[in-house]
This record gives structure tokens, C-alpha cells and sequence, in this order.
């Protein structure tokens, strides 16, 4: 697949990760070179994959990459089309192997290809504001307008009758039609996904993406961090709150409501017609079904099944959270 | 009243209401020009009003509006006087009829009016800092200081010795005098308040403003939303600290102090001398009373009387907190 | 200590600061010239000290001012060498002769001394986005990058290779080498210190800085205010994710790694190695010790011993956390 925001470097040979790795000792006889790095699932004959959990055996047992970081004790799971490439720490050796693919992906340095909206295409297609910057590549469609000082960044791709806001960071991000950002987000930044170290922490490369799809608002003072393998999804006809925090690699459903300072953590689930409270928190990895209700406040720390209503910190089901908490109907 | 910052773009005929309402029987015998459209107690002779809700049953007897937007079982509450529109959804009805009286009042597209500041009267009046965008018909005290980037959008009315601080959004907005306003807030935007459809939400209007009013300070990257009907207003003396977000409606009293990254939902009304601390959130529709104080961290869901002391989620009595966490005052 | 960022507007007479606190009896012989406003420990022979609280004892025995602003009950703890200068509120008093020597520490008013980066020596040094503006007498180190509308106040330090993303504002602070600041930052502002009064509070004047130092990362739309007395610090190699707010006088120390939408309010002091999960909140005057885990959604109001790791609001030891939410690991 095309990325259109991160240029893949390769093809790298496989001798020359080795290299880079830091790995001894060669074991393999040919040379190949290898054109991408992907997950089990999606690799083919021609891309480097990485298995880290045995959570993944049924994935690896069946995927098509030709090598594979791999754990010494994880190897005997491969199928023999599959050479494993033995690493001391699957996740940090991908890592390193992604920034040899992806090095744009590291880091969110300012995008220095921007120039002011007038000297650009968009100069009578869009009504804009004043010190608006639009990076190369950038697609904006019809009927759009964007605010004071707001920056899009390279190759963001703004569908149409869409209303930015001002003072807004756009980077990594498909925003489809309908859609409406206020002001002061920053949306795209890598997400805060690093392999901590001692002496200096060693980035997480993110090579996902930001997809805002037809119908979202976005509200004020909001950050939107893009996935790191996968995309960040905002569904359809989703309203975000102020001050909302949306990690790398969350997905909201569509129709769901957003309160004022929620925050979601890397990689969450959220279902369609959800509605969460203000000041909400959602752990990391969870799965929250359809039709669920957050009472504000809350902290989730577990999946919630769909058509449930939770509430408290840790959160719980709403007649529990009322039955532990008894003194809240009679006289404080 | 005059509001500056919503044009009212009636009258408008109350048989061109009904036929936007896609009501089918207009049973009305006269075609009266309609002025406003205002609540039960604000509504005069040529006004339109709305009661949706038994609990306004009182003020519905009262009204002095010549048409109200109601539904079957309530409209016989209304005086001869006021003729009854019945319509399904009364609150999404009064939101449609609002946007024909306010359609500016829906969305918060940039304001294209604005021009820097050097342009301006206040060239020689303000002290100012670089790329200050200043829009149509603001006005803006004596000695006052407005820093770099900030957007001051059109009818803003700013009093005297203020210090707006750097990158600041302020719309639809009257700043009192001595106030000071620090970095990046946003300030003035329409609340997170719609209609959850499940096709494209329907937004309602917000012709509400914001007051701040003398001697406060709203710390950096704070949010503060308009009202719908009613204004949203922090008092005299009041100070925000950073990543504050109230929403819209909200009246915040006087002398009260508010630490970081506190929330308040909509329509909520905090008392005077009100201490706030760290991350507390705040339910809407609640009533805080006067020298309140609620501890950091606290959910509060239920109304606090004057001189109480609360703290925990869901917050209680700070000695309730003490007595059911004791562990606290022991060993950990 | 030459302090680059608040000029000390001394030397002031003593009987100048006596007669500007109001006080009506000067019984002190002499009118020296006080160079300097210092706590009890570095105060030297010609600077004005104070001591408010029982608490300072040891230190008061010690110290080497030859003036003290001191209660009447506090006096004579202090040495025959040092005068007491006596005074109703200590903090109030102190508060306003700081605010004679240091006028500037005040109030945060936009920095007037900026000009565009384009007409100042970073021209060819730096590598810039578009409206950069920096003030007087800024130093940048080599291989920098800073992003566009950022400003960065006059004074401010930043080291070697650091990248400073768009829309900061950055005052009153010491960046080190390798450090990312992302986008929409304020940092260095005056903290959330002042004395309530009915009429008008009166601002704590803030001569503290604030220092990050090298290898740190700040997430986007994250604050961080400068301390009053002392400096705020983010230790070596530390991360903070987006939405941060840390407040004035915090010490955080190396290695950490601080989630998303986490507050830590006034003078808390946090060890090395030390992880905060997303939202979390830590009260102010906190000691929390090295390689300390604080989960998601925390509430902390107890110092924190060394390689502990705590849970919920108000936050116990993890282990009780558990025992106290046995339903989490049952069916819910």
C-alpha cells in the first residue's frame, strides 16, 4: 500500500539490517532484498515481518514474509518459508528496522515545506484566513474554509465543505467531508509510543496516520496522536469536546459523543453510539462495545460490554457504582 | 435587547415558522410577524416561546408571548393569550426556529472580518504585539496590551488596564476591566451542545456570550464556551488557572480561585469564594454554593451547600472522605 | 547569583521597605542598603530574609541577613546579628517587597522585545519556520530547529539539537541539549500563586525559572509555569505526553515518563524512573520517590515512598487498590 505520508526507504537488503542490529552472527545463505516491513498478517514474499507473543502463534504460523524478528524461543512456530532473525528485543530490533524504512517517522520536527495560502492552488478555492501555511501535496476539496494561523501540514488531505478553525496543527491526516475542527488542535503528532532507555529513550516509529471521517467536530485545545502500525479513527458524525487527549491507534465509532477533557490511551476500541462524561478516562488496549454510556469522571480500566452504563474509577456498572454508594440519594 | 454579536434576522412570519417546522395543520388564524424568539418570562406580545418541560408549568401560565412552541399534553398550561404550536421534539424545534432568528449563531466559522491591528484605530491605542488580528466593530479599552497572534474577533468588547497575553481566540466576548488573559485560550466558542441524530447532528444555536468580568485571570490553554440562551460569566476577582475548560452557561462567582485543569459541565453555577482544586470536575446543571471548597481530584455530582468542605468521586463531605478513608492517617 | 531573567532593581534602603509595608514604628538604628530578597539559607550579611513558620527554626538560628521580616511570636529565634523586621502576614509582606526589587516577576505581559528570527543573528544558525519571533538576548545552540508562530521571550537559553515545534511560547526558561518541545507549549509563565483578597488578589511574584533539561520531550498543548522562589525542573531523558500541566516550583527527575492530561501541582517533587499513567493528579508540597508507578487516573495527596507502586483516588498501594476492588477480577 501507498503511504502517501511516509516515503519507504527500502528496498533494504537483509544483510544490512543484520548490520544494523547489531546481530553476530549471519546464519542465512542468500541476501534478499526486502522491500517493507509489515505485521504477520500482511506481509508478503518480499517484506520483513516481526513475532514478539506466543498471542500471535496462529498469526505466525500462516504468515507469507520471507524473514522474521523473532525471540529464540518464539522461532519454532515459523513456517519453513519463514527465516527467523534471532533478536534479544523484538519490539526495540522493529523499531530500529522501521527507522531504516520509515526515518520520517521518528520524529514530528516542523514541516519546512510550507508556504503561505496565497502563493498557493488553494489561493482562490478555499476561503482562508490570515498566515494560513499549506505543506506540498496537501489536497483540500471544495467549499472549505480554515482560520487564522492554521497550519496543514504536507500531503494532509482535507475533504470538502469543511470549516477549520484557527491556530490548528494538521499533520498525517485524512479529514473527509462535513468535518469541522475548531481551534488550537494539534492533530497527527506521533503518538507517545517509546522503548524507554536510560540514557535516552528510543522513539517508537509511527507510520499510521490520523482519519477524521464525514460529519466529526473536533473541539477546541484537542490533540489527535496518529497510530503507530495502524491508523487513529475518529468514526462518522462523532462530536469531540474540548481539551479531548485521543492517543495512537484508538478508534471511535461513529455517532458517539465526547465530552469536554476526556482522555483515551493508545490503541482503545470505542463502539458506535457511545456517549462519555467529561474528564473520563480510558485505558490503553481496551475494548469498549456499542450503545455504552461513561458517566463523567470515570476511570476504565476494563472492556465494557456494548449497551452498558458504567460509571466511577475504577469504573463500574452504573447499578453497582449507585449501590456502593448508597449516601448519594439520602442527606449528605 | 440588543445583542452585538448575533444579528437577529427576524421578524419572520409565524406561518413561515410552521411550514419550516414541516408542521402539516396550521391551525392558526392570523399570520403575525414574529420579533423574537425568547423563554416564558422574556418573551413579550410579539416574541415566540417554548415550554417543553412540566417543571416550567408556573412560568408558562405567566407568559406574555403571543405563540408557543409546545406539545400536547402541556399546552393546555399556556393563557388564553398564547396560542399553542404543537410540534414532536420541542427542544429540536426551538433549535431549528432559533437558526432562522440567529443562522449566525450555529457555527463558529473563522471570522473572516478581522485585519491587523495596525490597520486599525488602535494603532496608536494599544500596545501590541506582532500579527494581532482584530475584527470588525471591537472595542477595546484604555491602556491595555494585546500580545503576539491573538485574534480578537468582531464586536469583542475589551475594558481598560487588560493584558492579553499571546495566541489567544477571544469571539463573542465582553472583557470587564484589570482583566488578564494568558496564552493560547480559546474563548467564546459555542458549547458542546446539539441534537444526537444518527445521520449529522443537529447543532443548537448558542446566542449566549461570555463575561468576564473586572479583575480576573484565565490561565493558559483554557477553554471557555458561550451560552445557548443564557450568558456564561466568570466574576469579579475570579482567577483560572491553566487548562481550565467551563463550559457554556456556566456563572462562576466572585473572589474564587480555580487550580488547574478543572472542568465544569454546562449551566452549572458556582457561588462567590469558591475554591476549586486540581483536575475537579463538576457536573452540569448543579449549584455550588458560596466558600465552598472541593478538593483536587474530586467528581462532584451533586449540589454542595454554602460553607461545605467536599472532596472524593463522587465527592462528599470532607469528613465523610476522612472517616471512609482512614488508612489515610495511617502507615500506608 | 546573576539572575538573567529578573533584573533586581536593588539595592533598597530598608527604611524604604519599612515604610512601603506600612509599618508605623521604625525601631531599627540604622538604614542600610538591602541588595537582595533571600531565603533564611542564602540570605547573606546584605540581604533582607523571612521566616513565617515554626517549621524554619533551625534555619532562622542560622542565617546570615541582618534583616528578617518575622512575626512577633517567631522573633526571637532569630540570631542577635539578624533584626526582625516585624510584620502581620509574613508571606503577604515578603511577597510585596520581592515585587520592589523584582517588578518585572510579576505579571506575564507579552514580551515587546521580539522581532521576526529572519532579522536576528539566528538567521543562518537556526533552521526556522515562518513568523518565528525571538527576543533579547536569546541564545540557541547549533543544529536547532524551531517551528512556525513560535515565540521564544527574551532571555530564554536552548541548547544543541534541539527541536522546537510551532505555535510555543516559551519564556523565562533554560532548555538543555537534545530536547523536543512540540506544539502549542507555554511554558515558563508565572505560576498560580498569589494571596486571596475580596478585592484584589496579590500576585506571588515568581523569580523562579524554569529548566528542562537534555533529552526531554514535552507532548503538544502542555504547560509548564516557572517557580516562584526556586526553579521548575524536568530532569534528564524525561517524557511527558500531551496536556500536561506542571506547576510552579515541581521537580521532576530523570527518566520519567508522565501520560497524557497528568497535573502536578505546586512544589511536589518527583524521584527518578518514575511513571505516571494518563490523567493522573499529584497534590502540591508531594514527595514522590524514585522508580514510584502511579496508575492511570490517580489521585495522589500522600508522599510516595521509593520503587512503590500506587493506584486509585485518593491513591494506595497497589495491593490494597486490589483488595479493595476484588469484583475487578471477577465477572462484573
Amino acid at each position: 500500500m501507498l503511504n502517501p505520508f511516509f516515503k519507504n526507504h527500502g528496498p533494504v537488503k537483509i544483510s544490512q539490517i543484520i548490520k544494523y542490529l547489531n546481530i553476530k552472527t549471519n546464519t542465512l545463505n542468500e541476501d534478499n532484498d526486502i522491500l517493507d516491513i509489515k505485521d504477520l498478517l500482511t506481509a508478503t514474499q518480499n517484506d520483513l515481518t516481526f513475532f514478539h507473543s506466543n498471542k500471535y502463534k496462529d498469526f505466525a504460523k500462516k504468515t507469507k514474509a520471507s524473514f522474521c524478528l523473532t525471540s529464540e524461543k518464539l522461532k519454532n512456530e515459523l513456517p519453513k518459508s519463514c527465516k527467523p532473525v534471532i533478536v534479544e528485543n523484538v519490539l526495540v530490533s522493529i523499531s530500529k528496522v522501521t527507522s531504516i524504512f520509515y526515518p520520517d517517522s521518528i520524529n514530528d520536527d516542523f514541516d519546512d515545506s510550507v508556504t503561505t495560502i496565497n502563493k498557493t492552488k488553494f489561493k482562490d478555492k478555499v476561503k482562508y484566513g490570515i498566515n494560513v501555511l499549506i505543506g506540498k501535496n496537501v489536497s483540500i476539496g471544495s467549499n472549505c474554509k480554515i482560520g487564522h494561523n492554521t497550519i496543514i501540514e504536507k500531503n494532509v488531505v482535507i475533504g470538502e465543505n469543511c470549516s477549520i478553525g484557527s491556530n490548528n496543527i494538521i499533520r498525517n491526516t485524512k479529514v473527509k467531508n462535513n468535518v469541522r475542527i475548531l481551534d488550537h488542535c494539534t492533530i497527527g503528532k506521533h503518538g507517545f509510543g517509546f522503548f524507554p532507555t536510560n540514557n535516552k529513550n528510543l522513539r517508537y516509529p509511527h507510520i499510521g496516520i490520523v482519519v477524521i471521517e464525514d460529519d466529526c467536530e473536533i473541539g477546541c485545545n484537542s490533540t489527535i496522536d496518529r497510530g503507530s502500525m495502524s491508523n487513529t479513527i475518529i468514526g462518522k458524525n462523532t462530536y469531540l469536546d474540548n481539551q479531548i487527549h485521543i492517543a495512537h491507534n484508538v478508534k471511535v465509532g461513529e455517532n458517539s459523543i465526547i465530552a469536554g477533557q476526556v482522555g483515551i490511551a493508545g490503541s482503545s476500541i470505542i463502539g458506535n453510539n457511545v456517549k462519555i462524561g467529561g474528564q473520563a478516562g480510558i485505558s490503553g488496549h481496551l475494548k469498549i462495545g456499542n450503545n455504552v454510556e461513561i458517566g463523567g469522571g470515570s476511570g476504565v480500566i476494563k472492556d465494557i460490554p456494548d449497551n452498558t452504563k458504567v460509571m466511577g474509577y475504577p469504573a463500574k456498572n452504573i447499578r453497582k457504582f449507585l449501590r456502593d454508594n448508597k449516601w448519594l440519594i439520602k442527606q449528605q
